[in-house]
């Protein structure tokens, strides 16, 4: 259970702030958090998914991975896209002196990840976007984190409890290795999480 | 319904992890956000709370106010408080401009504060003080945050919608108005939300 359920007091809603959003919006991306991040910011949807390796050239940067993958993510669904429908895709890298962090493929390889990543900052990118048969429209958001120095009973203690498998970086900033072990961050959280909504918000407000 | 809800798949525990805690802990808070932070953290705690007057003297910096009221909250609770209890306290402030925000004695007053803070930096210091029988800890932490433009019928839509009387500044991160209005924070996003969590971590261990 986590705190945040219940400090939500009422379900959002996008009605009557704009966003007149005439489409049918779909999401697609297996991630729950990113479901329970776009619901809560207020938006009607359906969620559809594809699974599409993300793989990217080799040579590409930081802040072009994410939204190549977006953009290949989204661009899987354009053979089936029906008028008034919007895919919105998204795509979260953990980039750590110079190189991509992925899922964590088991145990040992969580572990190596946390390793690394302690004491140190590190960049977390979200590249999403949204595609319509007419429009596409493609961004990122990057948030730098800092975590403190973890003890191998600290990793091993979350590894076990929590199995960050389906977690880019193998942790979740919203689950106990966040509470213990992120002191700062500089940008938006949600980012972290998954889904940068308040520049998606901006986005879909003018789309 | 809020997302982090899900997101957190199993209840945290600090067993394990140090932070022994001979202590019984009791939270001197009424803040439901404050006690689930705590329980997500991995503590077990009871509440427990006086109704001290938030006054702080005249001149008082911004780093100064939320140790000061901490200190204040738990030292109420030192002539009933036994051996092997710890009392954790906590205020929190939004900082705007060289003013304190409280919370907003009603609708207009709310949206006064939103448009105040519409477009702008501000800080959130909460302060923390442990108290036992032997020993006092008192720490702040303090988180810069960004607010977009926000829009009349953003802000009328957040409080007609959540009610944010019960808060500081007259909004909650957590809620709809951070998911679409807060694009930045430099710092940590738990304090925002009303408690330190990793700096108290860091305190329980070694109390």
């Amino acid at each position: 259970m986590n705190s945040l359920h219940n400090l939500q007091s009422k379900p959002p809603s996008f009605g009557g702030v704009g966003g007149g959003l005439g489409f049918s919006i779909i999401l697609a991306s297996k991630s729950p958090r990113r479901q329970e991040l776009l619901r809560d910011l207020g938006l009607k949807f359906t969620v559809q998914s594809m699974d599409i390796p993300e793989i990217f050239p080799e040579g590409m940067g930081m802040t072009e991975i994410p939204v190549y993958l977006a953009d290949l993510k989204a661009e899987a669904f354009r053979p089936q896209l029906k008028e008034n429908q919007l895919i919105i895709t998204a795509d979260t890298i953990v980039w750590l002196e110079g190189k991509v962090l992925n899922k964590p493929t088991d145990y040992a390889d969580g572990f190596r990840m946390l390793r690394d990543l302690s004491g140190k900052k590190h960049q977390v990118l979200t590249g999403v976007c949204l595609l319509s048969k007419e429009k596409t429209v493609s961004f990122y958001a990057s948030t730098d984190v800092w975590f403190k120095e973890l003890s191998d009973k600290e990793i091993n203690f979350y590894l076990e409890n929590y199995r960050p498998y389906d977690k880019a970086g193998a942790y979740g900033i919203q689950e106990w290795i966040g509470y213990i072990g992120i002191h700062r961050i500089e940008g938006s959280f949600f980012n972290v999480m998954g889904l940068p909504v308040q520049d998606l918000y901006e986005h879909l407000k003018v789309f």
